[in-house]
């Protein structure tokens, strides 16, 4: 079946960041098979022809390091740091959680990655107290598309830290493809403060063998490089380069301290980063050198990091954050283009969690999209400045549909597959159930 | 007439953040008459009772410091330096403006504040082309409240900047009281390095002659500190307190580069500061010390600045930046609280502009305030912590109705008092007549 979208202005995101303003494009069987300008001739073959009224289309936002079973966390524990913060806020209601909790927490948070224009994620969990099937079932429902990671940590006795790590390698493999291939796996072992050399060694092994990527977070704040160097003679990226995790494909979160050397190993290993721009300023970590790592030739993705410490998970925010925050720190508004910064946010973030089957708007790519109606939103006017207005201006708000895999997930701002009330009624109700204090 | 409104959270932003989570606030003569949890007595005199079936319900957010008739050039000139951009871009602009251009430019900016919850405003608008009078009865009858500045330039002939300030001086007195009030006018030398001292010695005497405040761009960047001390032998600040600008009260937008001395300075004058985060970022200007400013006893309200360097008016995202930005430089997530970011943002900015008659939920205050439907948000749960979420997670779209001087002037994210229609139409209609580049 061709469906064939009509009468839009198509940002592509591709490498030559084409715009085809009286653009058109064909899906079939899940993937974009044109994209370009109106041709009547391929549109005289269509099954199915949507138009799509003058709005604006893009690929759909990539977000590259979040916590979506953190959901429900939302606003605790604001203006802390982020030792306190998760040693008395966070882990100690993560210990309370339930499969039920982890799922509802899931559904509010993809519900809104959705509804703002996320179709793509990837995802760190903590599974203490969780079923893992129970949550991959109900992510799974809601259509969107990513990656997960059970969270590797050495706490506990030895045997919670064996069967931690039993789990994780169970679970990296039982859901690689899962979904029709929208969900897979990568490998994540906490940070090089949560987990023993022996932990982080055994999660390269788990990574090796089952072909994974490795999600972990690492330079955050100026504490972990002195805890690490205290603890093991080295900063966190000499410290994982020699316990061979990079070996494997990594993609780190953070990335907020770090200095030219470790910027040449990561280039050296081909070390991704996801930044998490709001996040790092909430919990005082500090701002990433963005420029300083592209220009090292590293791959960079960004990413919103959980509600705990964002608190919403608004990708037009984030990206715009990340770019102005460059220009800021760098005192030149020429750092970090609107294109550059778009890219991130789509093609770039899908390469960095080896996701380039989407992030585009191309011919093979997954139908993954996302529509904003311009005609009656004020901030986005004057209309003629389109492309800056999706960097500077857009909000998540201003998302009218997002298609994953050429189906509509959110029509006119509803999510079809998440049922919107219900998931906020229990969100509330769950959340009052739990010792927060 | 009595206007009770019931069945709300309110969040009053007064000195003691008082929250009243089954509230009731009473309305007459468009002034808060009570404010406190709901009381039955009180409630049988009403004359008119309004359900805001569980909003939150807080002051009208206060924006100190804006150019709306530059609304139409959002998206122009993204990506460059301010003086390269003022001086290739927005001022070749603004001289092709007329009083048609200037008016709808205003509508826009206005539609988008009070939609986005911007209730009260201060502006500083380039005379150039325009009838003032056609702007100032565009913009009255908005509905909003606000202080208007008629910059100073000293450009052009000797006979020109006589008629800049002759028409500066006039306009001053002429809305110094206008649409019942709730308009009000600065004097705006528009800054150290665009005016002549002449022209600043007589803005002082123009602002004590008239009682009114100065509103004028001070301290923006590292190139306007090397450029006044080259012209004049003195940074910024000591020039403009040696030719008496801060014998009159005075709000200076940006306050991006300041040293301890003249933070001294800026206190002993009682100077205040109009804080644009995300201009200052866009710009490159960089990031004000706002923590600095604060502990030196200086008062600083936030701001959007212009479409053009935002590149929306959203106060809710700028008040969020503002927080977030601070925290990262000090590397101290305990920094700038959310009560003193939304109490910036509100009666904090409302004193910054010698406007203490709004800001705040409390009696003998005018009855601007705004409403939020959380209920079918998914970004504002769980509704527990909803002061955080104020402040970190809601967007301007989350506005639901909103009210100036006790009357309706948004309901249900429709604005009462501006044909949203028309203005788009005629944005883009007026803005393709223009030579943008």
């Amino acid at each position: 079946m061709k469906t064939i979208y009509i009468n839009a202005t198509f940002f592509t995101m591709d490498k030559e960041n084409r715009i085809f303003s009286n653009g058109m494009m064909i899906v079939q069987n899940r993937s974009i098979i044109y994209i370009g300008e109106r041709n009547e001739e391929l549109l005289a073959d269509a099954d199915q022809v949507v138009d799509l009224i003058g709005k604006w289309v893009m690929p759909g936002l990539v977000n590259t390091h979040s916590h979506i079973l953190m959901t429900l966390l939302r606003g605790i524990g604001d203006d802390m740091l982020l030792k306190p913060w998760l040693e008395t806020k966070i882990w100690p209601i993560e210990k309370q959680f339930t499969s039920e909790i982890a799922s509802v927490s899931a559904q509010l948070g993809i519900l809104e990655m959705l509804k703002s224009g996320t179709t793509t994620f990837s995802d760190m969990f903590n599974p203490n107290g969780i079923d893992p099937n129970v949550v991959m079932e109900t992510i799974a429902e809601t259509g969107i598309r990513g990656a997960f990671s059970y969270s590797i940590f050495s706490f506990g006795t030895e045997q919670e830290q064996k069967m931690n790590l039993i789990g994780a390698e169970q679970f990296s493999k039982d859901y690689k493809n899962f979904a029709d291939g929208r969900l897979t796996t990568m490998v994540a072992p906490h940070s090089p403060y949560a987990c023993s050399p022996e932990a982080l060694i055994e999660s390269a092994r788990i990574a090796k063998e089952n072909d994974l990527m490795i999600h972990i977070h690492v330079s955050e704040t100026d504490y972990e490089i002195l805890d690490i160097e205290t603890r093991y003679g080295n900063r966190p990226v000499e410290h994982l380069r020699k316990l061979g995790i990079f070996d494997q494909l990594t993609v780190m979160a953070h990335g907020v301290v770090l200095n030219d050397e470790e910027r040449a190993i990561l280039k050296q290993y081909d070390v991704r980063v996801a930044h998490n721009p709001i996040s790092n300023l909430k919990l005082g970590s500090g701002i990433a050198d963005v420029v300083g790592l592209l220009d090292a030739g590293i791959k960079v993705g960004i990413a919103t990091d959980s509600t705990a410490s964002n608190n919403n998970l608004d990708m037009f925010e984030e990206v715009r954050t990340a770019a102005l925050l460059q220009k800021g720190i760098y005192k030149d508004a020429t750092k970090f283009s609107a294109q550059t910064a778009l890219t991130l946010a789509t093609r770039g973030g899908a390469e960095v969690i080896r996701m380039g089957h989407t992030g585009s708007l191309e011919v093979n790519k997954k139908a993954d999209f996302i529509t904003i109606y311009p005609y009656n939103k004020e901030h986005l006017q004057p209309i003629t400045a389109a492309y800056s207005h999706l960097l500077y201006s857009a909000r998540g708000s201003d998302v009218c549909d997002v298609y994953i895999d050429g189906k509509t997930i959110v029509k006119d701002g509803k999510c079809l597959s998440i049922d919107e009330e219900k998931v906020i009624y229990e969100s509330n109700r769950l959340l009052n159930n739990l010792t927060t204090n």
